[in-house]
């Protein structure tokens, strides 16, 4: 049997763009979109049509380029905007108006000052509304994360009544944990009248660092949509990272669940967003940081050099990265200074080893990391008698 | 009845700091552990002292110099190692050592060529040996996130008869999803004859962006020392973030566990140890991201402004954030223009936000961000009779 495809929301044109520093020119919005349409996402956001005219131009434009993927455009449940996304969508093959309203107790008192009745008003008039301009409407819940779970069903179930093709549930503050949002989906699986007629989405942030582990919870839960960034960018501490949901879902097969992701694409794309947007991708982040696939530790190093497999669950192959690196600091072993000097040119005895490798640690104790000149220098200043054969 | 205490093991100066690039000299390192004692962590994993003189020198500096935490070296599983480390730590008020070995059939079989009952008799063997050194002797089980739980159980009962104080069940390949690590501590918990005498420590690696979730999973279901470093840094893709883990579990009180954490130093430690490794923080970082608490989207910044919470789970003042920060870009709305020029002199009536807002997106469909000076410039070009009062 199939496994179960989970869609992939991308929304680093929206919500990825509006973070300090990230924001783009339509030029580059249209390279990145193009780019996200070969990776394989299945929908692209692509902007906030009503917030701005430069972002009414890329909305309109990308809609015009993109070949496979679904466009979508942001709106409030206000008609003004969602009258102006549907004109900036309207050249797209495949349309999605994306609108909703903040539904938790913070939300509806303190920032519309109105009750839960006017609320779900308010989401079926603007779903209807969409509903007249494109067919598929997806609904957000804003705040969902920290919504009652018997109000979020009720409203749920009413947009699906009116149209709604996709229900995204935002943890929006990034507040849930795994279990708890999680069983959210859950409960909305079991209590939403109609809810096979809509796809559920997850849509987590990272202020406690649990975006991912939060989307895994809710796709395990019934959700078949992550709404996710290229390196996670987002507000605030950003959001779901694509390039992690996709891989968890491709090492742990028994989920059963897949995406229509060539992750061999992972690490460029992952290189053009942030170079794109002058937002750096730090070392250690996740699949496609620096030093994802760099192993300095003598313990490790020795390991990996006898088999990848015993420090590495990912073939860098497979998100486009063409091997693993091995770094000589002070914390590496013999193993790996044998490895490295072999690959310059030196093919040392044990007892050789044993001498050039008391001299390698004097220079790493004082240097960040041992370069391919360097070994040469410590070779041949150990007195073992040897010269490279390279 | 007060909360369970979950124990911080900090190593930023052992796994963190065996990374390409983040080598420091004693110095840096002295610095740093002192920080450490100060925002209260319990365990700081200086080193590994075998690895080279520089290191065990570090290792040993650090022991004199630490006052509260207990102050721990790495081995492996072996006799030497474990005399090294001795005497690197032999000065410290309490010192411990952290011994052990693969577990995993991978480990077993392509790194030691060996079988379970010889690698629980060197495990044995070890933490015997360490005892005649010290008390406290923790002892890890490598690569326990794919080692077989029922030969897990196995070799921990066996190390705890020859005396380890704490099991430490590695993730070291980042692979478990939280369930499934979870799932391996409560097993733990239930199966180990003696399981009482120890402490069960999560260290969980992030290759799949999970560290965070998978400690936390491991702490729901009775481990109660979390190993973790400064920004997340560590070996590939890093360890689990120490930030992450505190906040949460002070932002979720209901889980009824709480660590000695200081957490308003959080942000200046983070800049601390970015600073002297040379090693970036990304914008969104979760609670140490520069971006952490930025807002700029129009529809976040009006909930804000209205109501901090409506957006911020975490009041920035407790991680040592003087405050959020409403950043103007061409996301943002009529509130947070209206919000940022009253800051630098302007108080714009409703008619003249509407045009000073207008003029207000030509300038940010093409700037990045808008700055106060560009506040100035703005409102001056809208023709709206406005002078700045600041």
């Amino acid at each position: 049997m199939g496994k179960d495809k989970v869609e992939i929301f991308d929304t680093t044109l929206r919500d990825g763009e509006q973070v300090p520093g990230c924001k783009l020119d339509t030029e580059q919005k249209l390279i990145i979109a193009k780019r996200l349409d070969e990776l394989g996402v299945d929908v692209i956001e692509a902007g906030f049509p009503i917030s701005s005219p430069g972002d009414f131009k890329s909305v309109n434009e990308i809609a015009k380029l993109v070949k496979n993927a679904t466009v979508c455009g942001l709106t409030r449940a206000v008609k003004k905007d969602i009258e102006v996304a549907a004109e900036a969508i309207k050249d797209a093959k495949r349309p999605r108006i994306h609108t909703g309203i903040g539904t938790s107790e913070s939300h509806i008192k303190y920032k519309f000052n109105s009750t839960q009745d006017k609320i779900i008003e308010r989401a079926v008039d603007a779903v209807a509304y969409a509903k007249t301009f494109v067919e598929d409407v997806e609904f957000y819940a804003e705040d969902a994360g920290r919504t009652d779970n018997e109000f979020l069903a009720r409203i749920c179930e009413a947009v699906i009544k009116a149209g709604a093709t996709v229900l995204n549930i935002p943890d929006t503050t990034g507040y849930c944990l795994p279990e708890e949002y999680g069983a959210k989906m859950k409960y909305l699986k079991e209590n939403v009248t109609g809810i096979d007629k809509a796809i559920l989405s997850c849509h987590c942030h990272n202020d406690l660092g649990l975006a991912t582990a939060n989307s895994i919870a809710g796709v395990i839960n019934g959700a078949r949509q992550i709404e996710c960034t290229i390196n996670g960018i987002g507000e605030r501490a950003g959001n779901t990272s694509l390039e992690e949901v996709v891989m968890i879902m491709r090492q742990h097969p028994h989920l059963n669940l897949d995406t229509n992701i060539n992750s061999q694409l992972l690490w460029d794309t992952s290189t053009m967003v942030s170079q794109k947007m002058g937002m750096p991708v730090q070392p250690n982040k996740a699949i496609v940081g620096s030093n994802a696939f760099a192993h300095s530790s003598g313990i490790h190093q020795d390991g990996v050099i006898k088999r990848r497999e015993t420090y590495e669950i990912i073939d860098p192959k497979d998100v486009g990265v063409s091997e693993s690196s091995i770094v000589l600091t002070a914390r590496s072993g013999r193993a790996a200074l044998a490895y490295r000097a072999k690959k310059v040119g030196y093919e040392l005895t044990k007892l050789q080893l044993d001498t050039v490798y008391e001299n390698f640690l004097k220079y790493a104790d004082v240097k960040k990391e041992i370069l391919d000149e360097d070994i040469h220098e410590i070779v041949e200043t150990s007195n073992v008698g040897m010269k490279s054969l390279a």
